[in-house]
């Protein structure tokens, strides 16, 4: 395989403007530098969020996408894998987008809490255009030093990767987060990628009773495919018959756990009255700010006896575990029928559009489509 | 000693109507049941509640108490305490106020969740007067067949214990769920007889930095005596700037752990902001509906990663691992300095008066001073 | 149905002599009580134990088998079940047969570990034939008042539930003490009724990789069946290819969660070494005493930072999770397949035998098929 | 302060000869390193072990000292401490002897066990005196580019952090195993400097009642100075009546939570023995090999429902915590009564006779003394 001349990328210049396709030198490589070929890349909530504008601190123009999938084009020193591994071209891999954690500060080695060093970097987030083919929707990707790279399995295709996309690592912290415990009862709020792969995730944790809460009716019947006992839809029913759904279909106590994954604030009122005294609710979907809910200490957090968890970001744990899931369920639920439509480079203005008004459950960004390989 | 004719108790009518001395007639022994004199009972913040009507499903007229020390006059048959040791006349005991957790329903076997369990009486509480001596304020108090009574170390007097007061499990279970580290910095938030064991038992648990806030400077007072490295009296600063100090006294980043033990709604607000990422909070203070506070999910829960606990009642083990802390620190925390004033059976609508506007850290109550002893 | 005139049960009268059939009396019901007709009862290896007396304080004679189901044939007073319903003639239900646990010693109270409570007693174990019919190899068992009863969902046949028997709720525990986390690799040391559910419920929780140890093939046959990654069959390999087989499955590191359930004190050598370090090593198999073993304790406990958790005996909230893992993945499973034979009331000296043997999975004692169904 | 010409340093030539002290240049810094002058090192049992060749692994010739304190002579570029805070001449600090665990391999990310970290490296331990100046009992030690560096706080004088030494971060990670709650009572087999800090901060993490087990009466004076409710001299009664007399103490039932701390492979069946049903047993150490025991699975494990935990290295964490608590607890404990005797660079083989006779509690290496202060 030749290197190509250059590189195309989609580029969101600012917020609320369209993407556009722009061309890039191929960079050189650093010293543990790492080339990619993008294979597949993804959409998520939170590109959404990021052309909306509504991410702090977001160093405009950049390259989206964060969770993707690569061969190796090139490699500069010896770089390895988690397991010691030397990675070589041809290898596909994918990596952890979270990058330049320090390892160093007292959240890093004291709390123990990696997802909020002050020094945490994001591929396809944080990073500028101008740093470098530093996000997904780009033809090839460049691998800082240091990155996490981990080699996909054979048996897990680019496209059912995709399909789990950063829904999958974000919804095992979830599930670590939730302490689920064989026999329990667990209701997840939201029916988008990280909701139906938390709904997968509650069943191999040991919940035997899987009820996802959420709407379009595409995507709860993705939730019945991957096996929820229940699907309830908000655009069906109001909030109170939500709830009194699940209290029904819990023998009136509510869920042992609620996992939500909405982005609504409005979730949690719901959400607490839907889980049971002494139970927990962990909240992994409210990634942006959208705005505030009105909370009673004494009925919703003290009486009950509740505990709420929040959940920020991933670390390597969270996408190994991940990669084990699919190389073991993976034909069980047969992520990559999440990918609803996939969009080439020049349509990204379109993928986020679907996504943002909820026509697709994913969309996968297949940057390889506008030519690069032949190059 | 011989048993009295008869037994005066102070009984709360209904709501907002003041106390009054009435007298019962000693009562049968059941099988397995107990007789105490009282030695001491407490006032503690629910009975303010109580006594305002704020407690749902309360049997007025009742007599309130539920904590308290007595010296054991009769028994029938051969009740024993939690080590299988009998229980005779003249030990001095206190006991569980929480009563008739079933043992057999869902939440005692499978959640093991007893705090929660629908059967669940509390002395002083939830027994009508017509249903027997069943609270503190009363020269005798009848224990029931199968009430878990705890003889008290000689070490430790009954007012160091009633000092402590139902403080004392509250804030041991309290403790349980804030999982304090060694090294940990710790905010209690409300200085009353909850917070300030909270205090004590932070340090005892690893804190290394115990920050109380609260008022008025009676209690603060007594925050420094028992040894909170610092406080902030919430009368002289605006929420703002205590946040600021609390950030300003732990690096700039807040406290590991911040334990709310104030009933005011708003506590939860300044709270979290007191806490730092990824930090844990639990909400012990909130017994009754003060009403609503506003919360950002995205703000100060998902993002900052934040734990947060509600902490319900408490079971026997709490009141067990409480008095084994009074048996070792005793001298060194002197619970009986939190009791400001001791009051009669007949002086009760006084001490709900003085507890309700904040001018004592803790009242006691003596029924014994009313003449049962010389009976 | 009528209620017949005579029980009949098989009774071990004393070690190592064989068991007899014996008629028993229709026992009258006190207040609470329930009584049973037996639909099918189980011999574990315990039993096995129970017949060479290697079990401590045991009252022969007894009428064994600790788990069973059966049909309510009647009850006096109001019993409930853990939901509070009515429990009612022609109800089929299982039982906790670990009965009276007090609730209210410091084991019960303060530890939290209601297996160690002293007054514990045990169906089918610690209850002497003359105490009455508390055993399950016979055509009734008497629940007396407070035993836990459990109603079985209709989709859970008796069969499937014996098929699991005492394994379930012993394998629940275990795999609560295991912690297995999503993408774990688990070894599983033992082929038995515990094992082969063991090997299942991580599955259910979060492991992606299972490797039951054991044999003989007819076992492993089972453990593939119900989906073990691998089985390795001590009986054509030695200890230490088992180790290395072990490792080689694991990347080289070893499991991330051993749980021992073979019975054998050599056992815990080897599955150490199938462990990787700061792993977790869980002992449930050593239900009788069968010697000691050689630890060292830098190699094999400090310096690999392992955690080993024994387990000891069970609770209501485990059978209650196991009855719903059987109503929710019962098809997927088919637990009644570890059946390898039925044997009636007079065949309960053959059905020890071949267990003793491992010639089966699983026996199930039928005192049914003895005639008392239409007496 | 000039630098100076060369640097003086105790050199271990090979196992089981004596330290003889040698010149060393002083050294360049690379990018991001440090210079410290030592103000003190210590002698810690596992340097006696190094001295007799029970380590595996150890490339002789090396510098010992692990754990010590200096002031920064140098530094090149601009290295920081955990807070971000400027590292500079003058300022006095200590560090994790700990090394390049390498936060990329799978201990490190996946399992978060980063004390097995394959590539971690021990100041004092691992390095050998040809790689530099990487050992405490030196004039001057050269800290690599990431060492993590941790400023003494001025209410910590370095004796008092050397009378604690590695004993300190052990200690403080064998009582996070340890879980210990309010009220719990702990037995620490070992009074070296690993038992008597694990003895202070069980107190301080909520134990009632701590028992040292231990020898000679030089430390069991110690344990009762900082507070043990009780010392049992192993040179004065046999194993048997140790664990009868620990039993005693704790109402017959044991101990919640034993710390060995030892080094004696027999330690953990007395220990055993002296802890409660279902309680926890810290095994800390056994840092060499000391040979093999005998333990029944059954007795000691699965009837008694046993969590045995094994606890390797340190991390920075633990180093932190350790030093939160010596600031505030310093006045209190006075470790610096530890040290029984200091002593020079030219003493060292004295110290470490003293220290494997347990004639001394704690051994302070004084380099200073020497004379580079003076250059």
């Amino acid at each position: 395989m030749r290197r190509p001349a250059v590189v195309k990328a989609a580029v969101m210049p600012a917020p609320n403007v369209p993407l556009e396709v722009r061309e890039f030198p191929v960079p050189e490589l650093e010293e543990g530098a790492i080339l990619l070929r993008t294979l597949a890349s993804e959409v998520c909530g939170t590109d959404v969020h990021l052309h909306h504008g509504r991410l702090a601190g977001v160093p405009y123009p950049l390259i989206p996408g964060h969770i993707s999938v690569g061969e190796i084009l090139a490699v500069r020193g010896a770089p390895v894998d988690v397991n010691g591994g030397a990675l070589r071209p041809g290898q596909v891999v994918t990596f952890l987008d979270v990058h330049e954690t320090c390892g160093r500060c007292w959240f890093c080695t004291v709390a123990k809490a990696s997802t909020r060093c002050p020094r945490r970097r994001v591929y396809g987030i944080t990073y500028a255009a101008a740093e470098g083919l530093l996000g997904g929707w780009s033809e090839a990707i460049y691998l800082k030093p240091g990155v996490k790279v981990l080699p996909l399995p054979e048996s897990v295709p680019p496209e059912r990767f995709i399909g789990a996309g950063c829904g999958l690592p974000t919804a095992v912290h979830a599930i670590e987060r939730a302490e689920i415990r064989l026999g329990d009862a667990v209701v997840v709020q939201g029916s988008g990628p990280v909701g139906l792969t938390a709904a997968i995730l509650a069943q191999l944790s040991g919940a035997t009773q899987v009820i996802v809460v959420g709407a379009p009716a595409l995507r709860l019947q993705e939730a019945e495919r991957i096996g929820a006992d229940a699907v309830i839809n908000i655009e069906e029913m109001p909030p109170e018959a939500r709830v009194a759904r699940v209290r029904d279909l819990t023998g009136g106590r509510g869920a042992d756990v609620t996992i939500e994954a909405s982005g609504n604030p409005a979730a949690l009122t719901e959400g607490f009255a839907m889980t049971r005294d002494a139970g927990r609710y962990v909240v992994v979907g409210q990634y942006t700010d959208a705005g505030d809910i009105r909370v009673n200490p004494h009925l919703e957090i003290n009486r009950k006896h509740l505990e709420v968890r929040g959940c920020w970001g991933t670390d390597f744990g969270h996408l190994w575990r991940g990669v084990r899931v699919l190389e073991k369920h993976g034909e069980r639920f047969q992520w990559e029928r999440f990918i609803t439509r996939r969009y080439g480079l020049g349509e990204t203005n379109e993928a986020l559009e679907d996504v943002g008004q909820r026509r697709v459950v994913k969309a996968l960004i297949a940057p390889g489509q506008s030519g690069m390989n032949s190059s």
